[in-house]
């Protein structure tokens, strides 16, 4: 039973804790003459600060309503999401550590991409299809006492090798019996991360869009090029592409799911397999998270 | 409790059935000295036929065992999957029906889009990257009496017009506070099919890709540039466009959500809001079902 | 291209239609001094009727807003939701049709259980946990004309028999691999449907809680207790026990997932697996759907 | 472009990475002569350890394949899955830190509860039916140095309180529109772990079936029992009651969406509603993060 004298703190204490708003869905159309731009974000805010009295005591004299939250990403988003994610980020995480309790404010945003419907007269200017390929997200944390982190990456990017993937010469015990394979199919449904330098950050010039656009595409060229002797070494040649391709960077972190395809044996029916066709599968699956840094010049 | 003594049959009678596979998950890759070809399938088998023995005798022996149907799909796959996934059906749905007991056979594939994921030197021969926004399908039933019948359709895409869409003029009572609006987002997520015309079917000439191909262009192009006065006239708008474009198609099919994006009040924060910030919601939705014929010439 | 000219009424005719709304969300909570009590549903409400105008001419003289269907459910959930779902359907599906153009309404009800919280002093009189196991549904069909059908039935009925099941004496041909078995497990994801017999619903006597909670009481008995020949043969048996046991009921209809279970192979690692280690799997599934009717007594 | 002559370690290092299997989908079914016992696991591995040249080298020597992990949970089910979920965790922990290269196992694993299906002749031997509406989970954690770190918990319990709840005397701000209630429903899907002692661990006389039960039956006595000012609050009184109850728990920590449920205005139509008609919501949502824990003794 819960003490009932009193708010348990003789005995007990609070430990981390943080809260917010999620899954804040929000739409914007600008409208010029000629055409409308869309964006489509999923906002999530969080906090972090002296909010043990609304804990131990229900004293709720210091909360910042969640919906006070919501109403304040609708509200910014009138005037302020005029550019990346990660600056519309920035302005939502320092408003949110001008509280007084607040100590310290994570906003994560994922931006879905949408693009113009393709007509016999060009792109429309005012009719767009989801493309549900690639997420953009974005993490910002913004501490009251100026510390600053920026990071971007992209979700939900489903990708396949059908050669230049092997897995050979693993540990063998009695539990194993996995064949040795020199070409696989090697699929995955990429969440990659990576952090911007502080004093890239600071210095407040960074581009964005670009650096995402940059990374994007050094991920792209190097996962249909190298050659992987296994999840975890693609992971280490492609972290290392992005982070050649943009000095902005300085680790990038990935979280990549083996989703195993398994050469059907057609042999059964009197035909041969050479690669041909398989069965794709979700469970079980490998599940590889490292994560590369960029080592310090120092 | 149930007739102990018997099988029920003075009693009870069994109606409709069928049964079969589902959820065939089947990848394959056609290999050139230079590129490769990638090809993503889910694939269903549905038989209906003289069944009767297996439900009320649990006599299984004109049973095709869907493990079979699965088996079959693979071998299939091997060598007879080379066009359209319209043609992979009609092979399938003909094997089935050769089945003594077999009645009917319909089989249903969702083909997935892969793209070549771009890369400095042009796209990648062998890496690819699975669009999400589109899913391509067919439904192939054939009857051992002969009768071909043939759908294809688009599913899972989700497109938004953020001008030349109205909701007026409708009935009001004293359950209606919708206001009007002449001006709104219209978001949907179609799920868009269609038929051949038995005769162009039989007639065995019928480029099942090229037809596809036209239809989603038509239905792009309509979606885009027609003015909505309700999610039912762009049904009949869009479809009548696609059937236009396409002689080969006899009716089209469209079961769309409508999927609300509302305006945000701002002006409690002290901002004008035109038509520029929105909340994007999935629940409740409106759905609306709507299928247009094409008159028959006589 | 679309006709430039007209409705394009000479080409083209309007085939079936229906609209409504779905995923109308409403929780009540009934208060007395000693206890509240709480109910979960999900509606959908569709039309029929004369929508012709709002297709080819863009005329919403006669729609009714899907908005003003969501709003009637929840005020008549204010004092209207009473008993069983099946009498709210009919209270909601016998309003829609009071519009002029209205030909016949379905209403869709999924009603999910909420069970009291166990505590140490009995079910909690105002705390409750969601029984994720059932979901109770009903369909409402109301014609104008005076017609009206009530279905009922279980869905998200997750059920596993670990013996008195086989599947044996099956067709063999090239592409059949399946061995037979003696006894495996058979799991399935019920959604079992039926419907009530018109006289009975006509005679408005029909208790439908009692006759829900009996019928899915001989289901629950014939699953458990009835040898399984095939998911068909279960589907025979289980149908008549329900309606051995409900007279009111007409028809049963079954749409069974057959969920996979398959013995891992362990001889590899030294141990034999007599029945007891198995892989659970949702893709690829059998799908068998069938209806069982009870004979006319004429 | 990534370094064409070595393997980039001068310019970057490898951070923190784990890999290994998910989604091991287990069920085992225990036959004595009068009843069989069902159990169904999810299972995830995950190790830590020296692999950095698999990453950095494509060397493969070291490297436990996730094929063999799964294979290993198979096996090990067949005579080691007898108690606890913790201890069959413990079990395979302790096999994976006895590899070479393998510095710490973290072994996920989800326990899905199945019920006897209830007849007329009283619970089903050998039928059971999956209860949906919690999920017992836990994490083990061993080092190969010795420590060893065992967390339980709660997944998927979606619960509801009806009153005992209020939000008042929060933060006002110019983005703040809620109103302060003093009686609303207050619904969550808990997620809640704990983590126990490590003296109590490493005693080996934990029984974690028996704390299981304990703890989850005080956090089901303090959801209905007490009043709430806030989800902070009840976080804070729910933890305290279970460490109450069960001395071997050193923290507890709950992730706490708060699932939204507005009363419906229907003055609109003439009707008042005190506190009986709500749309139940999903997004966006509160999420709560909080840790409580005990106070060391000295």
């Amino acid at each position: 039973m819960p003490d009932p004298a009193g708010d348990g703190l003789d005995a007990y204490e609070l430990g981390e804790n943080r809260y917010g708003k999620s899954r804040i869905r929000l739409v914007t159309v600008r409208r010029s003459a000629t055409r409308h731009d869309l964006r489509d974000l999923t906002v999530a805010v969080a906090l972090e600060g002296d909010f043990d009295a609304a804990h131990t005591r229900g004293d709720n004299a210091g909360v910042i309503a969640t919906d006070t939250m919501k109403n304040t990403v609708y509200a910014f988003a009138k005037d302020r999401l005029t550019g990346a994610p990660e600056l519309f980020g920035l302005e939502l995480a320092r408003h949110f550590v001008g509280y007084d309790v607040c100590r310290k404010a994570v906003i994560d945003i994922a931006e879905h991409r949408w693009l113009r419907v393709p007509t016999d007269s060009g792109p429309a200017p005012d009719a767009f299809t989801r493309a549900g390929d690639l997420t953009r997200i974005t993490r910002v944390e913004v501490e009251k006492a100026g510390a600053v982190a920026v990071e971007a990456g992209v979700d939900d990017l489903t990708v396949m090798k059908t050669t230049k993937s092997a897995f050979v010469g693993f540990d063998r015990d009695e539990y194993t019996t996995l064949p040795e394979v020199d070409d696989r199919l090697m699929a995955t449904k990429m969440r990659v991360t990576w952090g911007y330098a502080p004093e890239r950050i600071a210095g407040g010039a960074l581009d964005y869009d670009a650096t995402w656009d940059g990374t994007r595409a050094a991920l792209r060229n190097s996962f249909a090029e190298h050659f992987s002797a296994s999840v975890q070494a693609s992971i280490w040649i492609m972290a290392r592409a992005m982070m050649d391709a943009e000095p902005s960077i300085d680790w990038v972190r990935m979280v990549l799911p083996n989703l195993h395809h398994w050469l059907v044996d057609l042999s059964k029916f009197g035909l041969d397999n050479p690669g041909e066709v398989f069965v794709s599968t979700t469970e079980p699956h490998g599940l590889i998270d490292a994560t590369v840094h960029r080592r310090s010049a120092g």
